[in-house]
């Protein structure tokens, strides 16, 4: 089998291994496809070096079929189609008070441990959702990232009618629109580059850009004054938290999605005179993967626009130089048996 | 009539004047304590002169009775013990999204407009609280501020057994940190100054001193590695807001209580990694106005400890130079009658 391996220094290669048995209460994962998230880029640069086990296969956005079933597992069944919830919560304590998703010594599979970007990859069982045997497996690939879109609103108590800010429109941010769009909140998104404003309008979001536009006016003006009940800062930079804090109204809800590494200035000032909160969001819990899971299945909203390019394994080098280089793209897949 | 009037300059002056008639709509209230508020002493610092209408009488921590009734005003008796809930809501528009007390127009009583540091004051009726005969009018000057506790406490949706750290021990976190108690929250109280800490056992709190001990480690201790349920902010101090992301626990709500004048830097990636939650609390509700009464009115809580000195009105210039030079003092109260 082909597996591909981070080597640090911005290298990965392509090896040729063989298929390893799965373990005691582990399935074979036949790798269909695996997406290239921003952390797979952000360990490609050297930032989580420190993390990870180099050398390592990364990759935790995939879909695949179940290929051998080892000792203990039951309730699978080979060519199953699955997608993998990257969480290995085992080590979850009485002082996680239930919150398992981001449990203290939670191991991110993919990150903590060897990943899906290879044909094959064992996992534990208890990381597998089913998918429906008409799921489009490109589409999939796209339910990890969807999850953590419908956990973001999920914290957010987004609700019908209601009108929700997202501040960057990457792919966790379009995927948060849309999402939000469906929940039935009106939507307005804020990105500066324009070829991404163009790609949200494909998907038929309202895209502004604030470098041309007033966007604290412009949001008044769409809302008669109310400004937003729940802004998402999916854009990770300082003129994003300074606008959060004047596009959200009284008494609004602001998801941080972005993942700030260092200590950065906020206006607490604004979040004591509008009774603002500020709501921390990471990864998914099992309902998220759920609705995430339903949502792809139904295939009423636009998911394959958000995929702009497939790649075979072996090409992962040139993919994430390209990624480098190109800010305009979306998600791109890596095809796992090619 | 007695009057006092602050001149700017953090200068105070005492005039006589005469009592005039409540307009429509207003009552005329026989004051009888006032209390000295941070915000108080923040305009005798002439922080606030843009504000304030200098000269002007300031206050808006009371209690006293009715002793004019105004036309157009009904359900009130001469000698009828009240305290004023001090929102002047009447700009109310629909983008406040019903919250009230929160509005973007609102007038705050004792600042917007003329307060409670004279022997009789007139304002709308539609401001009183009414008390039981029974009353003691000492205490019910401290309803005022204990509702700002009792809107803190519930914003934070403390819950009996979780455990509640207050940063801060003066006058509003020891409010806080009785509330939070009453609620049948486990809490631990984090003050520099000693007399502080002493007056908050007291007060029958757990009270430490962060200069002395390792907080973290200490709540980590105390809760079995769970943290902070709850942490409230209100000291106003940096240490204050980087200790606020370690003691919380997964999932932690902190209220922010402290008004921030400026920006400040806060460790977003621990909202992140723990889905912290900030929650911005502003004043009181109706209702906490109405919890705060119920415990004044009860009695069964140590607030008594909590009033440090009562000065006559005429002492007005000397209260707050002493409230600069002593910085272990709670509540002080100003006689209105005396």
């Amino acid at each position: 089998m082909k597996a591909t391996i981070y080597e640090g220094n911005k290298t990965f290669s392509v090896i040729h291994k063989e298929v390893e048995a799965p373990a005691k209460g582990e399935v074979r994962i036949k790798v269909a496809y695996s997406g290239v998230c921003g952390t797979d880029v952000h360990i490609y640069h050297g930032m989580m070096d420190k993390r990870v086990s180099i050398p390592v296969t990364i990759g935790h956005e995939m879909s695949g079929t179940i290929d051998a079933i080892g000792e203990g597992v039951s309730g699978f069944a080979i060519g199953e189609k699955i997608v993998v919830r990257p969480l290995d919560d085992r080590g979850v304590k009485p002082s996680d008070k239930g919150f398992n998703h981001i449990c203290e010594d939670l191991k991110f599979i993919g990150i903590d441990s060897p990943g899906s970007m290879q044909q094959y990859w064992n996992v534990p069982s208890f990381v597998l959702h089913k998918l429906r045997p008409e799921t489009d497996l490109k589409l999939a690939a796209l339910i990890e990232p969807l999850s953590v879109a419908v956990h973001d609103v999920r914290r957010g108590e987004l609700k019908a009618g209601e009108t929700a800010v997202v501040l960057g429109g990457g792919p966790i941010g379009l995927l948060v629109a849309m999402v939000a769009k469906e929940t039935g909140a009106n939507v307005i998104v804020s990105e500066v580059n324009e070829k991404r404003i163009k790609k949200a309008n494909e998907l038929g979001l309202n895209a502004v850009n604030p470098t041309k536009i007033d966007l604290v006016k412009y949001v008044i003006e769409q809302t008669e004054g109310r400004r937003a009940d729940v802004v998402f800062e999916v854009a990770g930079v300082q003129p994003a938290l300074d606008v959060m804090c004047e596009v959200a109204g009284i008494r609004g809800r602001i998801v941080m999605v972005a993942i700030h590494g260092q200590k950065k200035e906020i206006d607490l000032f604004k979040f004591f005179w509008k009774e603002l909160k500020l709501i921390g969001a990471r990864v998914y819990e099992k309902e998220d993967y759920e609705k995430a899971i339903a949502l792809i299945t139904a295939n009423e909203l636009p998911f394959e626009e958000m995929i702009t390019d497939v790649q075979p394994l072996s090409n992962i080098q040139q993919v994430f130089e390209n990624i480098d280089k190109n800010p305009d793209g979306m998600k791109v897949l890596m095809d796992c048996q090619s």
